[in-house]
């Protein structure tokens, strides 16, 4: 019997958890990843902090480098190599200049997301970036560090991060947003706290739209319908698209213009798998398919892909969509939907809406600002919160959610009493019982 | 028809939660509490902060003091005031040194716990204290300040938060531990990177057994069965008993020594209930009876008891059991069984200790420890876990094992990623993937 050929698109996070789980299960099985960049395992998650100067090393940005996957993992790593064509079992790659054919009985489209561009003048000048991949992460640092005048445009996760990265150097900086507040995914009374932290440390212009880059040789402007803005260096992040140029060609694509799977991770065609930012999956909360293109969901959905693709059996169950971030000393996150997401997803719903001290009162921690939304049944849709000690709540909320939990489960958990950051009413609670009133419930 | 008349013996924690509780439902009714102290909704759970001089004034460990119950809530509390005998709709109370007779139509004791005697020769020498109730904090804190030794007995919770603030005062301070670890509810694993930082701070003698206190007008030296140390005050702190000797006479006591209680939080007998350390509920873990004292659960089963002494319907679910702590800069924290409680408890059991940086590697948040255990189907039993960014994992965890969580959910709940204080593959992820690889999972 001739060796299975397994034929992985894609390097990053997805692609390699997937073709490590392949080895693991499958040793003797011959696996091929192709990457465009000269890098795997990227996480660019973590650019912003590279930026800021957290961290020295660009490599850092990769969680192992090429040759930890080919030796200590045995997996076939092509990188600088574009996949140009795939058709029944094999497929043309462009690598080293040279045209290759290699053959395939399985494969998977890692092939990830990438910034979306606003289609307007000016864009392609030289100091406009957009949050691509790591490669563009040294270009920003070495930029921003000369600029004395920075535009973000957007304020979605990575404009956020991106301008708490900037704000650190001490530059001028501009945050353009469309939406009427920053991280539009999150309610208004959340986004408030974030606007006037926002404010504090740049130039927040919301309900602008960016109608034109100028400059001569680089960029010098940003022109909205509103106003204009000077700048060395604009950096654009208003949202991503999943990268299905090549699998739009073989296999279905969703709703949401991801790539169709089913909860083996298979696609459309039997044999061809996708996972990550390229492919569309399901939502716990709303048990409808989504497009959740996060980077541990993308591990995981690697993980179960290669675990079906080597002839197991496991269920990718979805995700909650749980995101953590912050700007300065603020904690923002969110799991599940925020309220008016849950009403364009057709629910009749409560929420409550609580400040308070994020541990007990003698400490001086701080506020958490905590919403909680559920459907009229008492079932929970999400948790969005911003202040301190946020992250201990999300993960709260997100193991919660992920059980399809109600407000009653949320009032007695018992989630733990320890003063310097926590309350014997934990702000949870205190939501979940104000929903109890919403709810009638006693 | 005349007023509901309920007596609530005890106003800590769960007394003045369900005396609220009952006044918002039955504003009309006559709700008294006699409560032995000068002060009611004490939260002991603050002393050893109170002692660090974290914060100033002792009353800051009350969440609200008399009079706020009194005039906003309209319940009429009796300070100063101790319960002598119980009968069929009546009760008799010393108050203000004289005898009064109370009539109830339901009555709640919320009497609490206090703190295990050694049983010793010595014991009850000026300058050996018992962390019995908040009046005691004054007392540890001034003889704390002006001493040179310090001797705390005892390494649970309250023994190793007093730890931490007895040294952050500069004394010279032994620790004594009957068993062979700090801790001794957590695993070895989790336990040794406890020791380790205690040694460090001060000097801790573990399998020793307090055999005697000894001084002339107060005490000078702890005797145990392997040495003698000198000190100026003596802190026990070697657990907790429930106060049933008013009750006992009244209602059946469970197995464990507490109030036994149904959902309702009804006791044997018909219109007498029992929350808060002083009764036994319901472990969600082991699905058995069990005495959990613990601030959260006792405000949540005051308010449970409440609601059904009101006349409305609600159960309480029990508790996992979770528990957050720290000694300097080590975070530490449980949700459900330790493995040997487990064993104990006779599940057979696998588990996986993993030891990994708490957050992205290019940040220097230092490890976590963290300890998961299962049972052979997969069901997880408890977690618990040591260092940087615990809590967040507690909370995860809690909720978790609150919602029957097995290690497939654990692996599969999409804990966020933030590099700052989370990993792509977070500890509890990867602690699932070893839980797959014993439970033969792909």
């Amino acid at each position: 019997m001739r060796y299975v050929d397994v034929a992985i698109i894609g390097g990053g996070a997805a692609g390699m958890s997937a073709a490590s789980r392949i080895k693991v299960l499958r040793p003797e099985w011959n696996v091929r990843v192709f990457e465009k960049t000269n890098f795997v395992s990227h996480a660019p998650c973590g650019i912003p902090f590279y930026v800021s100067g957290f961290f020295e090393h660009f490599e850092d940005l990769c969680t192992y480098d090429v040759n930890y996957f080919r030796t200590e993992r045995g997996i076939d790593v092509h990188v600088n190599t574009t996949v140009l064509e795939i058709s029944e079992g094999s497929l043309v790659a462009i690598e080293e200049g040279r045209e290759r054919v290699y053959e395939w009985d399985k494969l998977l489209f890692a092939t990830g997301a990438r910034a979306k561009r606003l289609n307007v003048e000016g864009e392609n000048l030289e100091g406009v970036l957009f949050i691509d991949d790591i490669l563009v992460a040294e270009k920003v640092k070495k930029l921003a560090l000369k600029s004395e005048k920075v535009v973000i445009v957007g304020s979605g996760y990575i404009g956020v991060e991106m301008a708490d990265a900037i704000s650190r150097l001490g530059k001028k900086l501009t945050v353009i947003e469309i939406a009427e507040r920053p991280l539009p995914e999150y309610d208004a009374e959340i986004a408030a706290i974030l606007k006037s932290e926002m404010e504090k440390k740049l130039d927040l212009r919301l309900s602008e739209r960016v109608v034109a880059f100028e400059g001569r040789e680089r960029v010098e402007k940003v022109i909205t319908d509103k106003s204009e803005y000077d700048c060395d260096l604009a950096i654009v992040a208003v949202g991503v698209t999943p990268n299905v140029d090549l699998a739009k060609r073989v296999v279905k694509l969703g709703k949401s213009g991801a790539i169709k799977t089913n909860s083996k991770l298979e696609t459309s065609k039997e044999g061809i798998y996708a996972a990550g930012d390229c492919a569309e999956t399901f939502n716990i909360v709303t048990e409808k398919p989504d497009w959740i293109h996060l980077a541990t969901p993308a591990n995981k959905m690697g993980y179960v892909a290669g675990v079906n693709m080597a002839g197991y059996e496991l269920d990718y169950p979805g995700a909650v969509k749980c995101q953590l971030t912050s700007f300065h000393d603020l904690e923002i996150g969110k799991a599940g939907l925020s309220e008016f997401e849950a009403i364009k997803e057709g629910y009749k719903v409560v929420s409550a809406f609580v400040t308070t001290k994020s541990s007990a009162k003698y400490f001086h921690d701080g506020l958490i600002h905590l919403k909680v939304v559920a459907d009229r049944n008492g079932k929970l849709l999400g948790i969005q919160a911003v202040g301190r000690g946020v992250g201990m709540r999300i993960y709260g909320a997100t193991a919660l959610l992920y059980k399809k939990a109600n407000v009653r489960d949320l009032f007695f958990t018992d989630f733990p009493y320890y003063p310097p950051v926590s309350r014997v009413w934990d702000p949870l609670v205190v939501a979940a019982r104000n929903l109890f009133r919403k709810l009638g419930l006693p």
